[in-house]
């Protein structure tokens, strides 16, 4: 899903989740829906919107039963008028309605996501900096919400703890100021991992600056602020990177992308969220 | 954390999501926070609301370090007011930081969907309808959700497919009308298990009380519709409860409700939501 | 198989029995039997009664090789005679092998479950009593044995303590009487979820009747009294169903039915059982 | 449990099993026990029998609450008469009630087995030969009724196809003989590992000695003959053991055990049984 | 994998390895390779060997695309010269390279210890004496390694602390000698199992023999020693198999043998190794 | 383990490897030790090394028992001598020995690399070049083996697919050229990613300079090429890191590291090792 390769993990989730909502059986189907019964279903979008989640989507029913054929009708990415036909799902009525809950749970959300992050990057409009998403993930939905983000338009921050180093106010107290963190964290880390240290004021900036970090973001600082620690920071060292976060909405971003700063990141992204209203029609098609 | 038994479940969950977000380990922490620092964090609401989850967060950091102390201040179903400090957390600098990300992330959401169920709870205020939730929950994250709905002061719809009979359209479709689905479905399930049938009008209506429903979802009826529909159940056999569905926001609850259906389910409580604004601070304690 | 769904935990269970047989690989088969030898097996009973399981052997030996054959020859429920061949699997004599033990254990329980059900179901030919089991299964078998006892013709209690609320001596202490234990779980459990309350005596149903129990079982009590109390019940409060237990076996069931009660609760449909003797015979087909 | 080592497949397969009963969580207890209450349960044998599962008992206890405080008042292996309290459990009442069935569901069915070796050893009374189980074991229960046959005074069999060669007919048959089965398996197996032939008659038993098989199984064999088999055994080769098979009932053991064979191996031990009842009593302690 | 059986528990640590490299996905591939592109690869040795791993090299890559082709030009167990090519993959691309890094380490490993054993094996050349491995595998790894050892022309020990009785040093002291530590073992083990005694002089070997060992071990005897042990043994009971054992050499393991022991356990064959070195090129192939 | 965060995954690959050696138990033990014998073990090195792996020999020890003391006695990254007494276990004789095998084989296996990497950074004495390994991993032990190299003095490379970009001639040829599939990697990953370029001569350093890479790297290049790169490089982008690689020796690595890149990756480290000869011997201290 992340990227296309190997899906071990999002498979193992996934089959987790129809436990949840699977249990011991789908007892109403079980007994009224003869055996063998087969229907051709339609999955539409009953608001309008990006659309984010067709391969997982298809990867639920898959693994509901590997005879289920999905066809998406639109690609992710792509924006839909409300009453869009989005996919089909043809084959045994059972296992379509034993898939059917998890797989628009997944689509509504991973949806509602691509959408707000459209409306986002379209804020951006003509300006070169970069949209990012934030740790203020779902928790186990880490990998499906950030590709929603790719999906609409945005980027991603790291993934997790564990492939980039970010020092925080803590870490500068923990570490007894930026210059010992960052040189002690370069000594520790592989030379393909970067450092980002998060900064609240223009000292914080040429500390941070000087300690040699690869990327710097500004925190909460007022546009103003940010414009003047832009200038400071590219004209001492080019390739560093500037981010720019906290409490971003869509009244402020484009102010703050305007103050220069390369990323900005965006905990609303995925931290609140309006599902896109999606549902699935079944059609009887014969009897087995 | 579901009602107050074996938590197995969850346990294995936390894991999860820890594996998530630490992966190969948290490495900022790693390299820049001394071998033994301890702290004492609190945790404190951003903004007002009702919140939901401590337990969780208290078996988050017990995962992470069964050493670490975290001493709930607020209880859950408690509204608490912008700043209010509601946890704290003393131990390990590093234990702290590891669980410090999924700890909040599940306290955001829970409260959340806890905040916005007291809202609705309180426009039905003085009515004796119960408020109930849908299968319209984050996968992975039903039980947690369903506790928090019930924690805003709401009560539950069923669990998943597994722990009673719904039968909708299709399913009518499929079993050639609603006295054969009903009639099926009680051959074959537990005398413990209870039977809802979904109807759109009068006629649905009348057939799924001569079918010996045990519970009658009216879907979708315009308010004056819903009120002759109760009537006519109640009066037939008063035992049968009254379900009404769809699209119900806060505006047309109260409506809803004073037509006399028994229970109103509103899948917005957990499908679209605002997460409460939740953060963590450290302050050093002393170096061991 | 619990039902037509979605089959992910017997599946998981079937891994994990195999593991326990086979564990490091079948010696025997490995060193004695060339690669590429196939064979055509025949799986026969070597006792009359009622097969169940059929589906379950199939798994077992699709989940060692999806390119076995297996052709059920006679369907869950039917009772054969004994000698009969009930079953075919084709292909790798390896593969056969491996799984043989597994699946006959398997068909030989819950086909000894289903025979002894069917003489439980016959006892009570031409009432309308219902037959069901008890949680007195073996660990990790509780969904295929109560499969197996819907096979011979009886019907389910309850699946766990997870999806319906039965109180008993043990609660109705704890909750300080039965009005007070039913009303406090009416408020705090699903709309569509039932309560059971276990009774031994007329006082005990006339609280149960009163406090407004869906269900009222009655414990170990004579005939006579069962009687009394069915008529009160049934008297006071028509939709709600009377269930008796304790002890039941095959001489004292159809007294136990006369008495009028809705259901009657069997322990020892799986809590003691004879295996049904099942065996598989191989001939050689071709060396591949 | 097998053997005194470590026992985390045990504790895999409890949490498995506890899950399947408890599921989302004991609705019962949890609505109607007040938090924090406390009882003092005893376990008694409502039947008299050899009891087994002591450990396992407590290992259910312990992982579902490892407060919870058990004693065994009998040690595995012992007889005890009907009435008998074979154990105590003290603490939360929420989490013993939690753990009651799972943990009497193992302790019946394993004292069941035992109790029946029991009356087998005993039919064996001053002999020498030593009863064994088979593999016709429950599938995920085999260590635990392996266990249950040694503490009935048995003995076991290989525990799976794993660690020792077991050559029957279809072997024989896809090797092209004994001889050649017998020695292309010790070419190919660990030099720690032994070969055992199953034998139908007087012919096959000279070609497995010649091969020099460990052990020489004689199946289904009249009594007259197996003694003749037994003497030209232990004539040929002294240090090999011989075991006999199939279809042994009560009635028939001492007579094949006096044929002078080392060891019987008897399925029904473990293939059909009856579980020996057992049950625990609450009585409230203190509410906390 | 380990003889030719049900593969559930190689094809668990395969899928757990892909995760440990490919984590939440091959960034590179995916952002660089176009969707859809297919290759052919071939796998060859850049250095000579005896090959070992072929099958586990295959289930590498149908587990991580069922679609790919693997095709082995080699058997497992052949020795190739520098340069051979041994297999090909073809398929897409993305997929060939996220297997690729695990398959070979594998291959690597694997074909460096068939290589080295083979080279034990010829330095034992025209003699009957058996070379066998030891539990000093890599943790994981141990059937991989064992089979790599039977590839190599080598047999397995034991493969577990399961499957057989080895009495060492520490055994003998807590038993209170070896005549006891064995009387025990053979009460309590099944028939089917073996008991092997480490012995460290001559007293110990008649200890042994008079216990009544089925395999005594001669731990770093002198050759000479050894050839004492060997004759008392034979003499005395031939069935009884002889083991030497303790830091064996290419330089020293012909003495050894000469002295007549029948099986010779090397721990340096699993415990240190040189991976044979072994490489994937890919040759792109069409763009789908 | 890797860095000092939370162990879930070495944990539950400790238990996966206990269940490899122990299985259905350690038989030898459970039948010829007393129960409740306890002993002191004492682990020492039979050869001089420097140790690397305490930590996880104390983890697979509180595994198998929490009971158990284990007390190290030396610190990852310590050499000692032959003979040095490392760490000490106290408690239950069952356990100590349950555990033993696989604690001891993880550390020979950790402090073999720990100790050769000792000997490749001792080769780079005075010269600023930092040390690093590769992805050929043992499967399944790449965290601890990084470790093992970061104890002996080295550094890490990228854990994996996930947490850097490198660009090899495959992924060249796909995307097109350098250029190309820098560019698109760059828009593609989280701004804290880097991306690495492998170069084979002059031409495509030249490339991957201009197309912005962040680390270059030198495959197999002649010192001299690598002389002139390394300036080509720092004249152009002083922040741009080089790094060497390709069949480095200890013969060859001093010359490559004076060519002045700043990174060179050894396969080796971790490829082909030599165990570094470490056992336990057990004092019998008392029995229980």
């Amino acid at each position: 899903m992340m990227f296309n390769g190997y899906n071990e993990e999002i498979t193992r989730y996934i089959r987790g989740w129809l436990q949840e909502d699977v249990g011991s059986g789908d007892v109403t189907t079980a007994v009224t829906i003869p055996q063998g019964h087969e229907s051709k279903a339609i999955i539409h979008a009953k608001q309008g919107g990006v659309i984010a989640g067709m391969p997982v989507a298809q990867m639920v029913f898959e693994i509901v039963d590997p005879s289920l054929r999905f066809t998406p009708l639109v690609q992710d990415g792509q924006r839909v008028e409300k009453g869009a036909v989005i996919a089909e799902v043809e084959g045994s009525t059972h296992r379509i309605l034993t898939g059917e809950r998890l797989a628009l749970n997944l689509l509504q959300r991973m949806s509602g996501i691509a959408t707000r992050t459209r409306t986002f990057v379209e804020a951006l409009g003509g300006l070169p900096t970069r949209l990012v998403d934030t740790r203020k993930t779902t928790p186990g939905h880490r990998m499906l919400e950030k590709y929603a983000v790719r999906t609409g338009g945005g980027a991603n921050h790291r993934f997790g703890l564990y492939d980039a180093v970010m020092i925080k106010d803590n870490h500068i107290k923990g570490a007894g100021g930026i210059a010992q963190a960052v040189s002690r964290a370069r000594a520790a880390i592989p030379h393909t991992m970067t450092i980002e240290v998060e900064t609240e004021n223009l000292e914080q900036v040429d500390e941070a600056l000087q300690a040699g970090a690869d990327i710097i973001m500004l925190d909460n600082m007022a546009p103003v602020l940010m414009k003047e620690a832009v200038q400071r920071i590219k004209q001492a060292a080019p390739h560093v990177i500037v981010e720019a976060s906290g409490n971003v909405s869509l009244e402020t971003i484009r102010d703050i992308a305007e103050s220069g700063v390369d990323v900005i990141s965006v905990g609303r992204l995925t931290y609140s969220f309006e599902s896109l209203d999606i549902s699935l029609d079944l059609n009887a098609k014969k009897e087995g």
